[in-house]
């Protein structure tokens, strides 16, 4: 455990599906989650982020958005790093992350 | 019944929710319900549509369209006539439905 072997599953660009998007940034928290990956462009935890849900539940939105493929994680010994799936999204999706994004700030 | 002062409840325009929106369309029948919407920009009864779907659940996916936001509906005798509500969706969130049109053309 805690080893950067662990599998973590992630759809394929080809794989991602609208529904399953639209889906997971209609959650107000994931929103946010997927707001903040957006502006900082760089690797967040679950812990940076002032959210107001338990250590539990940010685990379960960040699954959300990982099955969906809307952010991608990986492990560094016992961290997972999340980043947002920018470049998938838009080549899948074209103008709606920035759509969704705009519409929330 | 089935007269045209039955009342429809609609949110307005400054009421509608993002997060409501994107749930409405997550599901592929009522982002198809939407589509077919978009496409003959004219009013539109439940029965209209090719939906692999029962009567009720039609009726259902409707009315999750209409809380949201999306459709407008009203009476004409005991038909109930569904439209977009395109122009308060692009008011609130500029590019938003040509986006999740777009790709889930």
């Amino acid at each position: 455990m805690g080893t950067s072997t662990e599998h973590i599953v992630h759809p394929e660009r080809e794989q991602l599906e609208l529904g399953a998007v639209l889906h997971a940034l209609s959650d107000p928290v994931r929103l946010q989650i997927v707001a903040e990956l957006a502006r900082g462009e760089v690797e967040c935890t679950c812990g940076s982020f002032a959210l107001p849900v338990t250590k539990s539940t940010c685990t379960h939105h960040f699954k959300v958005l990982r099955a969906a493929g809307v952010i991608r994680q990986r492990l560094e010994g016992t961290t997972r790093l999340s980043t947002l799936r920018r470049d998938d999204l838009e080549q899948r999706f074209p103008g709606l992350l920035d759509s969704i994004l705009g519409a929330s700030a």
